[in-house]
């Protein structure tokens, strides 16, 4: 019987052929523990007794949502994670001296790769399926499981499959793709599934629009988001300094077995953007510009868009312009990597010329942390993937996702704009 | 009867020859909020019923403590001072667009000159003294009082003479001068007085250091701090490209009078560190390193030393060495001019690459904003201003005061260290 990528990656962790629904215990590639999530893992690991990590190398903390630290309690939080890091030596443990959101810092690194079994705990561990590998978040609790024993269980997903068919039209990004699928199918339209993207148009993608892809599938309720490796993956993955292990590249099987196939034309798209308070909300950008919303903060970053491309984007538009008065523009760069080779290609200062203020990279404002908080009924334009009540400030505020060209424009014209005009 | 500088600029603002003691009302030339203290005064302004500004051009309201917001109520707090800058239509607003720490952007917008009297609802305002100007810091109704009138009441403050004798020994500077005026002279050894430095040191001061220098008179308990301008004030001024007026130079006469003359001689100085938690408690370095104090933290920005030059000495001296394991180092540059020159300058690459955090400009850590919080019993060595319980994070926290070299040179021994070693 025909097996998903998803399957394939299970049954070769395990070591005989398993199919959607079956329980397995699996050892992990990469365990994934960030500044405000570790802290309970590590609270969970010395309760048990452990003495050592079950395989350090294939563990990593970073330090990414409350660093540099807002406030005593998330200096107190992140002392737990820096002490534990000191302690076991841990070979991947990134703090201020190499900072970067963790889905954008990990596969930067070379620490995951195709065919490997993922898993964090945050949410948009889900964004790592981009390489052809199985990535998904987990609790606190579930990761100190891994951490002690190098395994964990899971119930081997069912999937979606997804065919983008065609080229992009152009603005047409990763981030419309996924807001297209959260619109089709709903905010639980993928429930513990696997959203399996394939499709002629997934070659048209490059890897930072396959990361913002599989970075949502979570917001479709989906246990993780895949893609199969190609010549794009392959290339990225050559360019890693220092890769982890070697990849293992899986393909689905034609007979494979899928609970239902979404088919969307790409080359058709119009920019997509999520109303509040859900990111299934989503209206073609021709159909909100007629809604004349006045903004008052773009956000530009996170871990869905805050990538070398999303600055290169933002620059084209940005260049020669100059942000509305009204508004503010708040760009983070997903890496130190990233900001440095912004740097290096003129974007920052052109980004700073129109006048964008550019943080440190941090999860920040995406999660409502800090660097650029919302106030009553404010409303903001941002490139990051929840727009719940609530979620990046005030209760009454007001978050659009969109991507990075739509958010650009937007921040020029003060209302949601299209960038195609 | 001779005059002090402090007194002459009073005289030339009232008319008429007034001295230390008198009472007077005076107009003013710049008044000076932030967005933590003008929503008090923007409130004081508006309950007097006042439908316009004295003098708008002479008001600037710089958004530079919780800015991008740190919390929902950073974000409305900063909204009232938004709403207001737009009402008004005020010149001199700076916000996200243009970001820096006030005390460091005015000078370079050229909105501060020498013979100026300047008030700030902040209390480092006696920062722009560094020009030859009267500069204090006030309360934020005293800031309506002037928003609403143009002018405010002062006593003329009596002075005290403080004379710099040659040239710095290597790694002294602005910050080494006034922690060890401070450590003779207590933290109210100047209260409701100005400091007036002098003395042919003064002349290997660039416009930095005096800035730092003036900055902390007010650690000193002092009215305001002065140096009469001299060629490099002149040449300063003189490349900006908006003056926002002429500047006028006053001088002491050399019988004027002073309560009290200090001498330092500054070839014999060596680098001051203020432990905690007084500005007042200052240790030479070489004292210092004898306690091997063992931190967590470096902190490099602040209207005290978050300028270019503090870049470059930090990066001097990190360039080829990496940021000690057990220590972060955040580095915060004053404002986004001083960030752009020192990334064209390749500082931010160097310092970047030792392993440091470069954070937008921002108060942020300085006053335990954020960026930056000290957690329970952290150490931090940080270029700010004020080491007293709990600044810049926790209780139980530790504060060392001292300027850009020893930080930048402790970050790497992750003690506190000597830089001339």
């Amino acid at each position: 019987m025909g097996q998903t990528i998803t399957e394939k990656i299970f049954s070769d962790h395990i070591g005989k052929a398993v199919y959607a629904g079956e329980i397995v215990d699996s050892p992990i590639d990469m365990v994934i523990g960030n500044d405000i999530t570790t802290p309970l893992s590590i609270k969970a690991y010395e309760q048990s007794g452990a003495q050592k990590l079950a395989n350090p190398d294939g563990f990593c903390i970073v330090m990414d949502h409350f660093i540099p630290t807002k406030d005593i309690a998330s200096a107190n939080q992140a002392r737990i994670s820096r002490d534990f890091a000191k302690k076991h030596q841990l070979k991947h443990y990134f703090d201020e001296k190499d900072m970067g959101i963790e889905h954008a810092l990990l596969p930067e690194k070379g620490l995951v790769v195709s065919g490997d079994v993922i898993i964090g705990a945050d949410s948009h561990t889900c964004t790592h399926g981009a390489l052809g590998a199985f990535s998904t978040g987990m609790g606190s609790t579930d990761l100190a499981y891994a951490m002690i024993t190098g395994r964990n269980w899971f119930k081997v997903p069912s999937a979606i499959k997804v065919e983008f068919v065609g080229k992009p039209a152009p603005y047409i990004y990763g981030k419309d793709l996924i807001l297209e699928v959260i619109r089709q199918i709903g905010v639980d339209g993928a429930l513990y599934q696997t959203l399996e993207f394939c499709g002629d148009g997934i070659a048209y993608l490059s890897m930072d629009d396959r990361f913002s892809l599989c970075n949502m599938a979570i917001e479709a309720g989906a246990k993780n988001g895949i893609i199969a490796p190609d010549s794009i993956t392959r290339e990225f993955l050559a360019n890693r300094p220092n890769l982890r292990a070697k990849p293992k590249e899986f393909f689905s099987d034609p007979d494979a077995h899928y609970t239902r196939i979404l088919t969307i034309d790409i080359s058709k798209l119009e920019p997509v953007i999520a109303y509040p308070y859900l990111p299934s909300n989503g209206k073609s950008i021709s159909e909100a510009v007629k809604d004349n919303l006045k903004i008052d903060q773009v956000f530009i970053g996170s871990c869905t868009n805050g990538r070398l491309s999303d600055l290169r984007i933002a620059s084209e538009i940005l260049k020669g312009n100059k942000v509305h008065s009204d508004v503010r523009l708040i760009i983070t760069p997903g890496t130190q990597q990233i900001y440095k080779e912004a740097h290096k290609l003129g974007y920052i200062d052109i980004l700073l010329e129109a006048g964008a203020l550019i943080s440190n990279p941090t999860c920040g404002a995406c999660l409502g942390g800090y660097m650029g908080i919302l106030g009553d009924n404010e409303r903001c334009v941002s490139t990051t993937n929840r727009n719940f009540v609530g979620r990046m400030g005030a209760r009454n505020s007001e978050v659009y996702l969109a991507n990075s060209a739509v958010a650009a424009k937007s921040a020029i014209i003060g209302k949601i704009a299209d960038p195609r005009l």
